[in-house]
């Protein structure tokens, strides 16, 4: 939790952007694992603490817009509670740490929000859903967030505060002892379930747990494979996509793809050195004022170069991108924004956070699964992380529609069909002129990556 | 996954005990943490597993008992699902794995229950409330879960096969390896989620996760003390409740108190002394016949001898375990059933599981916390937990209220009132003529204890 000013002022600030109304900011409550009393690690309501900075289960914020107020409503632990739990500090001893001096029990929020005008978020978890729908007399199927709370929220929250900023580079010194650790691990003969879970216990002791579930995986080509049960063989590559998230709830999102055997083939370095220098190039291209659409668009340039270079593909490369025949080997976009959330806000629906008003997601197989398209600015934090995949499947499909037969080279392809996938991923962090990669870098250099391996 | 005559049987079994009607087993979905596709680590449904063995998200199987044919119901992928998560087995292959031959995709469930006798068990997870609720036409919270069902698959599930039995050894084995980490990390200065996490990545390189969330504390007198935060301080004692759960989600649940210095004092080691002679008491009474409410009674005997003894009680032993004074110190039940769930099948209700048709749970405190009384009988794992505890909140109450007075010596609590609490847990196995603790033991013995602790 920071100082309550900062979520004062967060409230504030939404207030203005909102004008009128109320807000119904609801926290989350446990999420039963295998029974009631056995909850999954409890993990709050990413907007709900970026407004109201409380970790505990069973809150519901409401920031009253047009009576100039804030509101907790939550409901104090019994004796018998007492016995289990811990004496805790009271309801308004916590809203008071957050800057708010309003506090009821639960039992009193219908008739706070009663004939008013709510102002709600789309919800992603089935009991919020069916809560919010009470009060507001709906199905919980039916819905309806508002648009203009929910352009409020990705307006503040895509802006990173220095306090923010600060926990993102914890959140990168932890993700970067994950990925030294399965540096470390990896040799012929190691285990993906155990890499995975010890780098998993590196982050539950200093921060909150993964950000996401870890990728540790032989099949790189498998965008988001979470099976890993393999031991690693000789000759084959190993991807490692993960992040931490720290005790506030920030995140960092990284990939490095390694040898297993500590040393990258011939083929393999030339693909790697591809994707390194698409990913250097869109680092580079961070800027405020810059589109994030053009910074995809200038990492795939640089993937096409290379894979003409090596005989992959030829042709025109603004043609080649323009058309989608790249997306073969990227089906993905080049990333998306980062902060409390892995992929930040993206309960809002992606439409909201990464494009902006009156702009339309393309249809173009790749290019439709861009995340993040917005004109960056100073504050944003960003991930970039370009990739070269050969998936058999999708291979063997284009080549039996004959798809962009004039660009790609399906014969020279043949030779990286069990190739596997590369990925390359850093956090970048828009400053006032330019771009910085957030937390110490993690080598990505192919000798510096073999340097490490099995150590 | 076991082979597949082992769910067949199971399957079978359950077909007599219910005679007649249609089983529907939901297995789970994944639960999102902060959107949606952000779930948390999926965990299947255990009776789900453990009639169906699949540990997929989005199945739901039925035992047709009236027609005596098992079915699947789930979707397979897509081309689109293939680039994301790489090629899986179909439907059909996955259902051969544990001999079902009949599957459909989701769709056709509905059609399929129409106008039939249905059996459900309860649900904890409102998705799965809301599935059965649009199956059967009622509003989920007002489910009717099948009396008959529960009472079948408590009296199957209760009694461990062998294949159980090793599943749980080796759970017990992963629980033995994060107590002996938490010994060699307990010192002085340490903290609390470190070690925490370490252990939470020691089960996740070998097994499912946690069993539960671990208790790692100084403050053992708060009973599920969640928070770890603190670092580890001279003179107090630390408390580890945890428990791994093996890949194929069997549980184990041990809980060991050691001296953050490395040396018990005095008063620590005569408190130690009482709980340990206790735990081992307990574990002595467990046998085939004997009931756990009379194993329950007799540590609790055990207990107030020894409490007799260091001046905090006085009188009749057998008078005041009978009135419930020695409940001040410990609040809770001996233990309860161990399985697939650590608490095995609470969410059908403790009622069900822990008490024999016709038996009424006590309203005496203490007692009432006792969560499993059932007749012992081969095959049966249970846990024996005893503990002496010393909650601040709970001596004041009962002191102001003079509540038995005659037999608690309050004066000479005082000295007790920032002690903290301990516990000592195995895990046992009735057997054929007794029982048998399972796991390589852990040390437990105050010497034992000492040798290992920041080693």
């Amino acid at each position: 939790m920071f100082q309550k000013e900062i979520y004062l002022k967060r409230r504030e600030v939404l207030k203005q952007k909102m004008g009128a109304g109320l807000v119904l900011l609801l926290g989350n409550s446990d999420s039963p694992m295998n029974y009631a009393a056995n909850a999954y690690k409890f993990r709050q309501d990413s907007s709900f603490l970026y407004y109201f900075g409380i970790n505990t289960p069973d809150y519901v914020g409401i920031i009253d817009v047009d009576n100039n107020c804030d509101v907790l409503f939550a409901d104090d632990l019994t004796m018998d509670d007492i016995v289990w739990t811990g004496p805790q500090p009271s309801v308004a001893e916590i809203a008071a740490g957050v800057g708010v001096n309003k506090t009821y029990p639960l039992s009193a929020l219908p008739e706070y929000v009663k004939g008013r005008e709510v102002h709600y978020l789309p919800h992603y978890r089935t009991d919020n859903k069916l809560k919010v729908g009470s009060l507001v007399g709906k199905d919980y199927t039916a819905l309806q967030p508002s648009e203009k709370l929910i352009r409020a929220v990705v307006s503040q929250r895509l802006v990173k505060e220095d306090v923010e900023i600060s926990e993102m580079e914890k959140a990168c010194a932890i993700g970067r002892k994950m990925m030294l650790s399965v540096m470390s691990q990896c040799r012929v003969g190691a285990n993906e379930q155990v890499i995975a879970g010890t780098i998993e216990g590196i982050v539950l002791a200093e921060g909150a747990g993964v950000s996401f579930p870890s990728i540790i995986t032989q099949h790189g080509e498998t965008l988001h494979n979470l099976h890993r049960d393999a031991d690693l063989q000789d000759g084959r590559l190993l991807l490692a996509d993960l992040g931490a998230e720290t005790n506030n709830n920030y995140c960092s999102d990284y990939t490095r793809t390694m040898p297993v055997n500590g040393k990258y083939t011939t083929k393999q370095r030339e693909i790697y050195q591809i994707v390194l220098n698409a990913n250097k190039h869109g680092i580079a291209c961070c800027k405020p004022g810059v589109t994030y659409a053009d910074v995809h668009i200038a990492a795939c340039r640089c993937l096409v170069d290379g894979l003409k270079q090596v005989g992959l593909l030829k042709g025109d490369t603004n043609q080649i991108v323009a058309d989608g025949a790249h997306a073969l080997f990227l089906p993905h976009g080049l990333g998306h924004a980062l902060g409390m959330d892995v992929h930040d806000m993206e309960s809002f629906g992606e439409q909201y956070v990464g494009y902006e008003e009156g702009k339309q997601r393309s249809t173009q197989f790749g290019l439709s699964a861009l995340r993040f398209t917005r004109t960056l600015q100073q504050g944003n934090v960003v991930t970039v992380e370009p990739g070269i995949y050969f998936i058999p499947q999708l291979i063997d499909q284009w080549e039996a529609e004959g798809r962009f037969a004039d660009y790609i080279q399906y014969d020279a392809l043949r030779a990286y069909r069990d190739f596997g996938g590369i990925r390359i991923e850093d956090d970048v962090l828009i400053t006032a002129d330019g771009s910085r990669v957030l937390g110490e870098p993690i080598p990505k250099e192919p000798a510096e990556v073999e340097a490490l391996l099995g150590k």
